[in-house]
């Protein structure tokens, strides 16, 4: 089955003119030359030819292969861009603009991959451009590795190795040398690099239908970037493999290609054929590197990985291998304004990891009180009545909770609370410094992680951890019943915050946000502690049961119908207040008691 | 039929680890923590938590989303970034790691997408940190628009404004801002945020199969960076419509999710969706900005165009549309080294367009001389009959330069030179300046470009210019035969350059080849120029035979067997020597006769 290419284009005939026109639109430092559709030139909007002082360098070709050219054209790069139509040279006279446009005293070097059209192109325009007066020089790079080395005019493609000889031109340009100069050191570059490219699939033209030559399963290797089919058909191989197969052919002393030796200095560029997301153009990166170095011997200087020249939406990437010595390592390294070479690749490199930092040693003072105390102290005990009243009301309502939440969600709320307040009461017995009331908040929250586990386990972790962090900042020992309050408003806004649920949205919130009001109203107002808890409990019981006329905002009950949600409240509600209620009755018999 | 999705890695379960590995090979500026494959934290290379003297500022979330968010990690943005596994969300364990890593005494803001996994673990971790001491605060992006306005939990989506969140709050802190000033700038920009996607694919998990969910011709509207369905299907649109669409849902006044009005000042960012091809998101940029200004009016301050947070392979983008002041726009414009924030958006924006530069004028004399002269000079004369007998030659060698091309190329290698011989004839009765040998030669290439077209007319046109500009460089006008020896050399050195055949490619080269260098030797010799000429021609005659004899490195040529080859000479060639030898022939009876 052939079908139309899938593009977010809109005549096919006017994409490179579209695309140019978003280039600039994004780019203020980018303009472009008003001769469309004949003449498709991107300058730099700072660099007019009757008054450049530097070398102007000029590169182009079929379009088709974005960012390249234009994406490249900025201080310590290209001077301009000429953009043919897809995959197709640009005319004579859009060149000759492009040279008139930007072109000094300095003269001008064209940068021209190794394609029959643009050699012609770009020549006639060279030979006219001197014939009216200005300096030209061009340089052809040729960098494909994956046929045989050719006996025949067509030579080696020119591939993403291109973008390394613009780089060094262009900063060698900026330097201000001289034009001899700036295209010897271009020409030099040319010849240090060599490329290959693996695709798994094939580009698709504006407006063409989709080729279904490569097959489920299958790669190219060697492939060009004008939709020409690859050297070779293969089943697809894990990366590793791919990545080793490219580089040896690469680095073959039989076809030396490129003059690289062990122990020479190299640069890298993985190089996106237009649809290869970042993932995997790094996890190359990060294969390619350690096999250069160990398997071949060379030492890696730069790296630049990203999508530089591509082939329309082809997927895959092509490697490019560049020999570097320190002048070469300067040009890269120099600044430039180019939009699309690549920021954070120079420079030293520290270690690639370091150790993952130990969470800070609990205090002496926490590390004693890290068990159960011997000797509790009043408030210990009546922190431990609360608790154990708390989570044995939630043990007690584990059925009706599972019930309750079969109706509105996936009928496990009351299991699963009851394996938090088991926890607990385990863990109490165990370690908890119940002394010590805000250490043993948090601990609460560390057993209910552990032993509860999905959303709610989290929630009401991170209930314990604001609580805690509450009551650490605001008490030493003794907590006063503000403090409690203060401690529980946070715990709320934290699980407000991180949960995302209001008052009404039908949660446990809709229990312990009236408690929590109910408790700071009363001792505002001058209430005793006891009465003061017990008044919020009958809020949180109330607020709880006031569920069952709320519209449902979360999780599966926001899927239940409105007439089944009002014949049950939400039982997360009920547990919290059954265990608000269960602590504050113990708090009371204590505070009777003592 | 369903397909495993085509990718270029290793094992599916190791793509988050192996992509940060390929990240630190590739940025020399940043590092992680050794602690795979729970940790997965990119950090600063240069930013310790006990020594880092501004706010930390952490993001993440679920992995798939690259460059986000690790490659925002630099001074001036992230200072670290949480990777979770694909699509889920980093442990706590994790997040705690990477808070430890990096804060110091300023603190630290957490940069969440509001997802529940990520605001749970997100906050958790918030609360455990602030529990160890930390100062923290967390801010949590939804800048989704594509659905109505929420009423429950989940809300809206955090997408790929996040990046423009991280940018903000990071140059605020860069800044030295305190932790409450960096968290409430990244609030406020996160409340004048929208976004909405559009995608052509569904992206496709590691290991997985590929969905066909998405027809051929379709699109979907509305999606999430996750995989989930869109809020709608439709026909795939002209990018214009599409466009228009989703700025009409983000700036909605009824659903009213950015406070954006007319006349308000934002900034724009076009998000490739991880398989999307530059060209196709800078044209959606080209139409996106005078909608926003003639539509909407708008100001639009920034454009940001490529792929900052995608969805693994998914074929699409993202609009984002902020409301900007000056101080944000002074936040986005704030210099970074995090490698994947663009480079070259900020700045004041020129003309887009300035007018292509207009040939130079010919010089008064050059106006002048282009006609025919009333009267010739001897060397007008002479030149005008060698031209003369060249052209008839080549006329009357039609159908044998035909017959020839027909057994080892396309066969209308005579038919080509007629029609550019003819067009010589013609031309020069008209206005060739015969008295001006330089410009005579550039009027040559001219009519031989507008009659011949296809290869050999450029490669003829490129031998004249260059012949022209070596003439012209040498000569006032009249010409001596050295000059023109040397016009010759230049010549064939542009063809050869250009072209890229050598001698011995069985081209026109292997006549002039010989030619050229016969010509030298006897004019250094001390032979005169008339014997000289003759001589080289017989060189030119005989290179052409030879061509027999040689293998075919170009053109069609290059698939004709070598048996057949040697039957016949080649075309290109024998038209190149007949010519050069009918002019030597001529220029010697213009001499004899004189």
């Amino acid at each position: 089955m052939a079908f139309q290419g899938k593009k977010l284009i809109n005549d096919p005939n006017d994409v490179v003119t579209e695309f140019i026109e978003g280039l600039v639109e994004t780019y203020p430092g980018l303009q472009y030359l008003d001769g469309f559709p004949e003449v498709k030139v991107v300058i730099r909007a700072d660099a007019l030819g009757t008054t450049y002082d530097k070398v102007a360098v000029i590169s182009g070709g079929g379009s088709g292969h974005e960012p390249a050219h234009a994406g490249y054209v900025g201080e310590g790069m290209l001077t301009a861009a000429i953009c043919g139509d897809v995959f197709a040279s640009p005319s004579v006279d859009s060149i000759l603009a492009g040279i008139r446009a930007v072109t000094g005293p300095m003269g001008c070097l064209l940068i021209v991959k190794n394609y029959t059209g643009d050699r012609l192109n770009f020549g006639l325009a060279a030979e006219q451009a001197r014939s009216e007066g200005y300096k030209i020089e061009t340089v052809i790079v040729g960098d494909d590795c994956a046929l045989p080395p050719p006996r025949g005019i067509a030579g080696r493609r020119g591939l993403a190795g291109t973008v390394l000889v613009h780089k060094v031109a262009g900063a060698a340009a900026a330097a201000g040398l001289a034009l001899a100069d700036v295209a010897s050191e271009a020409q030099r570059a040319s010849e240090m690099v060599g490329t290959m490219g693996v695709a798994l699939s094939v580009c698709t033209l504006p407006g063409q239908v989709t080729s279904d030559r490569l097959g489920p399963g299958k790669m190219e290797l060697g492939l060009g970037i004008h939709g020409e089919a690859g050297a070779a058909v293969a089943d697809l191989q894990p990366v590793d493999v791919v990545v080793s197969h490219v580089l040896s052919q690469i680095l073959s002393l039989e076809t030396n290609y490129v003059p690289i030796t062990r122990g020479n200095r190299v640069v890298l560029m993985i190089n996106g054929l237009g649809a290869t997301p970042v993932m995997e153009l790094m996890i190359a990166a990060g294969k390619i590197v350690p096999k250069l170095q160990l398997e071949f011997g060379l030492a890696v200087e730069r790296v630049y990985t990203g999508s530089f020249m591509t082939s329309l939406d082809m997927a895959g990437f092509s490697i490019s291998i560049m020999k570097a010595d320190q002048t070469l390592l300067q040009r890269l390294d120099a600044p430039t304004k180019a939009p699309h070479w690549p920021v954070g690749s120079a420079g030293n490199r520290p270690p690639a990891k370091i150790p993952v930092p130990l969470p800070p040693s609990r205090s002496t003072k926490s590390e004693e009180s890290l068990s159960r105390p011997l000797q509790l102290s009043e408030q210990g005990r009546i922190l431990e009545a609360a608790i154990e009243a708390a989570v044995n009301a939630v043990i007690g309502m584990r059925d009706s909770l599972n019930d309750w939440d079969s109706k509105v969600g996936d009928g496990d709320c009351g299991s699963t609370m009851y394996r938090g307040a088991t926890a607990i009461l385990d863990d109490m017995k165990k370690y908890y410094p119940l002394n010590d009331a805000a250490e043993t908040v948090n601990e609460i929250g560390s057993s209910v992680r552990r032993a509860m586990g999905g959303t709610s386990g989290v929630l009401y972790n991170i209930f314990c951890k604001a609580a805690y962090a509450k009551l650490k900042a605001n008490s030493d020992s003794a907590v006063t019943a503000k403090q409690w309050a203060e401690a529980l408003e946070a715990a709320i806004a934290a699980v407000s915050k991180y949960g995302g649920a209001s008052a009404g949205y039908r949660t446990l919130l809709d229990a312990l946000i009236p408690a929590s009001a109910v408790l700071k109203e009363r001792l505002t107002a001058g209430d005793d502690s006891c009465t003061s808890f017990l008044l919020s409990s009958e809020a949180a019981s109330a607020g709880a049961e006031s569920t069952k006329d709320m519209p449902a905002q979360a999780g599966r009950s926001s899927y239940v119908s409105a007439a089944i949600l009002a014949t049950v409240p939400d039982p997360g509600a009920m547990a919290a207040a059954a265990w608000y209620r269960a602590a504050a009755l113990a708090v009371k018999a204590k505070y009777e008691k003592a």
